[in-house]
């Protein structure tokens, strides 16, 4: 595309979505290394999403996650949000993490573990009602780690009663967000697995239900971009979880492991319509050695960079290249816009926007990390425990 | 399952379908080690899989692969396969050894060499008409080496208007296998690459079209009986292609590299009805550097040897161990299982089939591997390329 | 071998190690389920671990993890344990939860933080000395989760220094164990990542540094027994840290995944000597969602009919087969064995020790389950945090 | 380094040794798709690699293949290369073609086999001392199929005792590079397939054995630059063979699957003095869809641009970044460099040298393509088959 006006546009109108837990402390099984100035209520995580809107103009929305961000009011705290210029996305529903789901959730064999897993979701979906967020997003870690353990089939006829219900108490304009991962924290047999397990569910749910594509959450090798190829022309992709892994689920920040992947990833976006079809971009990472928000700020233009060389690619050119079946040419062509520096064209878009043009320095010179240092004293900070 | 002879009456109706390509030469892309007494022409294989046959009890069909079994007439063919006690069983369509084939066949984009491919698959069902065949089994090394390449979502249009017309030709009691496989020959991107793309294709297709799951196609990691217990519980299980792998598509013999993954695959299979569901048992494999048929036997064995474990599962015990999330002892349940030696039940089980209970002993006694050394003396083996 | 006695004399001097951090708590990064009963004292957990020797016969010797079973006088604990009919093994080092080794202990940037690691590791060789344990396991997190985050070669300089330091401390009888992990709490480098840079460092430290193979610690595929057979060969194998896996380093109980695989390596360990030479076979998993005690039972026989069928191979028959270039007659050789249910001997010989036949079976009728939670009400379950 | 006159310097010292058989036909083992205008002879592959020296300035040396590259006077194929401004590089050889390996060369179970593959690779140094080849590159297929098929310990003795032979044979500066492979064309064990193992070999011969690292020869997530930094670091890496791989062994241009993994590694290389301390950078690479010299020099070109990607790294700034244990920081000096369009400064490079800025526009325009279509006719193509 040598229409730099209308890439331009494009880069300007993205919004890529922040989870609310990424400002809090995470870490590995091994330890979780606490952060000074970490927020300590769901309204200073919304003060940091707010700096990292203010920083790179792309990020107006955050995810929440509950019970990590339950609140008394959570209309008052769409509210907080608003005054600081954002919006408060999906929903993120935690059926993991009670004494109960040792052994599952809404697949579990026993019926009362099912119905208090049931009853959080509708939860969610009361939330949503109250903060005005458009999509619930489910990730269950439902699975087993010894075969035997449970019944395979059974467990998918338990997880489909659950999805159903939940699909019939959303709204008109509310979506259902299906999330899959390969393993962890389930050794065995996780019970959506993979994209094909997602897919099948969504499909007979019917249109309000859609694929959440968690980059880190594959087998070794899986070409991912081919599944949000499918997805698009299935109408079945609504959202991604965006990090980075070179083993797991690693949880990196997005494109640190592999921008070329990000790239391609990001044209087949692009190529199949999906800048404009409603996906959901958000992050979902760990930053559990690095300062938390400007790794989100520098997350948020890995994803700025990879969409801007998706668009720079010379489709018209690449059309040509692969009718002809000219292999070199057609990836010459992907090849010439993945290795152009787009970082000069990413200030011009900032400068435009009216913000600096440099996010991280312009962070690092707010004196915000320093401040929230300073003030943050005392209290419990936010992580994945409460 | 402590109903024995219920146990010996389905491993005697068990039926293990060989491939004919399986008694040619086959090696990897560094070096084909020809055998000698190979068979040099589809009779000769015929003849082999006949020994399999005859020493195992339980292999009476063999699939043919167009054009490698290729012959004036197909109706003879059946008939000599049927004075050896044997039935035709899939025809395996190729197009991924013609040079026109170079960048694709069904996905190619010129569609001169779509019409093509497109022809050779119909001819395919011809053929299945004039032998009795009542599978087609469709696999596609299609998909590209660069990114940029081709076009993924185009090539998945072109592909599901092949398998469209394809389809519209079989008969009522004709059936499409599609296969899906990670990776080889293709090195990006593959064009079913996974169950899911397949499930996709095979569920807009109708219920004539099922899926093939070969053992070898997968991810690393990627947990198989999962699969198959999904398949099975949506109907789209059509069949096996077995073998065993270490690394990659290794094509070892069946059970070699994992015989405890190929008891819980058969214990899916038994769970979900699948023994009796119309499940094509086929071995897809290829014998590089040890002797063919007695390899082959060996893998029927293999296959019985798991089934028989499978079937022995105490379901009852499992089912209430699962339900009461009794982890170790539903665990227990099912390695009990796999624990026994079912060498003694498997020689019961050829002894009442009329056959002898070592095959691998009485093949070597019978003197055919010696014969065939000696009488096929001259003129091309079989193998891959022709 | 068909010297059944000479099996069940190797069997019956077969000895396993159970890490005391098994019987404490564990999770993932999601989740500690705590289970009741759990010990809360280094004490409790000898007093499990007595229950696992006394019911399997071959357990003996309870590894130590410091901090996590710091006490006032190990010379006393020493003492408890004997008392117990067992003795303290491997004391594990722990320099991977202090707040100061985010980045890293002995490969760290800052020399403070290195010399306060190095003071650790000096100090678990103080607490062998006390215990009278023979061998110090060390195991690294340290690693990047960024490229460019620390220079790979400085940190392998670091390494080496501290390694040296510990070397020099080590009393005449005392042996280093260095473990190796791909991945994992690392995400990008990992400093001691496979066998080969264990291996190099243990060469130049000299004869007491020997490498510690856990099964679960590798890259998807690696041939693990192939490497047994190497450290063996080289005289490196020091000890095992058992455990099976599916995915990454998932922790369940060893033979659980894959029991051929562990059949293989204990039959590579057979071969080269290892059952004799000072080979340490200790487990270290995690028992997230089964109750730990049987868990560890269950693992420990696991171990010892891998090890039977491993010692049942006729190894006269398996040479013959090798040298004569007898592909499928050595595979079926080894099959044989694999095949054989080795629970009958391995009852006899647990009769012969003078204990129940079934471990299983025995520890739950002993109502030492029930016992400990009633007994163990109130303080601090012990798990990896303290 | 923002010594830009040093960088070019770097860049125009740089040599990449292109290897004979990829201007032949190559494929897998399901096909081979010939292309026109292949050479037919040794000489014409010089023809062909003249070209990528001719239009990259930086490919002065050629590998080859024994027997592929099979003349009558060695001597005279040297003159022939020196003609055409080239040299004879490294010398490969081949012991997995012959009837006789098909269950190994060196590790053969027969002392013959052994004997003649021994033979084999003397007459190769034999060959060096004619071409003037400085470096003997040794690639074992050797490895096994199934568990029990041979003795994993007496192979490595039997490698040892041909490694020992070899080594004794070299002059005085002549080189041994082993090679190692994850897998493939063995399928369950290979006699060198890791780092560690070639390293421990090359260890005890002495100081002219070194590894040869091929990027594509690594289980599914290895650190690559991890491996680069420690054979560095003990002076034993020797050199590399170039391509890359999304899947296995995949053999695709360098750079073409994962570019910044080929900056990192060439950022270990630069950082460990690998690019003036006689690392051979080789590649071994299969075009077996693309035409076969434009995608050669392409290779040359992404081995450029991750040249001076990595020696653009600011070093002073990293360490101090590194030193002060910023994550952050650290990573984004690595990721300017990467980020940065080299591309200019390439084109400036290659007018220095007095060659065309853009190679494979100058090599399009010249004619070659098309001439040795017109003249190459008739003839046996090379491939890996003769």
């Amino acid at each position: 595309m040598s229409d730099v006006p209308a890439v331009k546009a494009a880069l300007k109108s993205q919004a890529v979505e922040t989870p609310s837990w990424a400002y809090g402390n995470s870490g590995t099984r091994f330890k979780v290394f606490a952060q000074p100035g970490v927020p300590r209520t769901p309204q200073e995580k919304l003060d940091d999403a707010a700096q990292v809107h203010a920083f790179t103009g792309v990020a107006p929305t955050v995810a929440l996650h509950i019970p990590w961000d339950r609140v008394e009011d959570y209309g008052a705290l769409a509210k907080y949000a608003e005054e600081r210029g954002l919006k408060l996305g999906a929903i993120n529903s935690n059926v993991f993490q009670d004494d109960d789901y040792k052994l599952g959730s809404v697949t579990h064999p026993d019926p009362a573990v099912r119905r208090k897993a049931l009853g959080h979701l509708l939860e969610c979906v009361d939330i949503m009602d109250a903060t005005g967020s458009p999509d619930l997003k489910l990730w269950f870690s439902d699975g087993t780690n010894y075969p035997g353990q449970d019944d395979i089939a059974a467990r998918q006829d338990r997880l489909a009663e659950a999805l159903g219900a939940v699909y019939e108490r959303l709204g008109e304009e509310q979506r259902m967000l299906l999330e899959y991962k390969f393993f962890e924290p389930a050794f065995y047999t996780t019970d959506v697995p993979d994209w094909g397990t997602a897919y099948a569910h969504c499909l007979k749910l019917g249109p309000k239900a859609q694929v959440c594509v968690d980059t880190g959450h594959h087998a070794p090798g899986t070409n991912i971009e081919f599944i949000v190829a499918l997805l698009l022309r299935e109408g079945k992709l609504g959202a991604f979880d965006f990090n980075s892994r070179f083993y797991a689920d690693d949880d990196l920040m997005v494109g640190a492991a592999d921008p070329f992947q990000l790239f391609r990833i990001m044209y087949e976006v692009v190529r199949g319509g999906g800048l404009t079809s409603g996906v959901a971009f958000m992050l979902d990472q760990c930053h559990n050695i690095e300062p938390k928000i400007p790794a989100i700020i520098r997350s948020v233009m890995n994803v700025q960079e990879a969409t801007a060389k998706a668009l720079l690619v010379d489709r018209d050119a690449l059309a040509v290249a692969q009718r002809e079946g000219d292999v070199l040419g057609a990836n010459a062509v992907l090849m010439d816009a993945y290795n152009t520096d787009v970082r000069p064209l990413l200030a011009e878009v900032r400068e435009e926007l009216g913000i600096a043009p440099d996010p991280m320095a312009a962070y690092r010179a707010s004196g915000w990390a320093e401040r929230i240092v300073a003030e943050r004293v005392g209290g419990q900070q936010a992580g994945w425990g409460a």
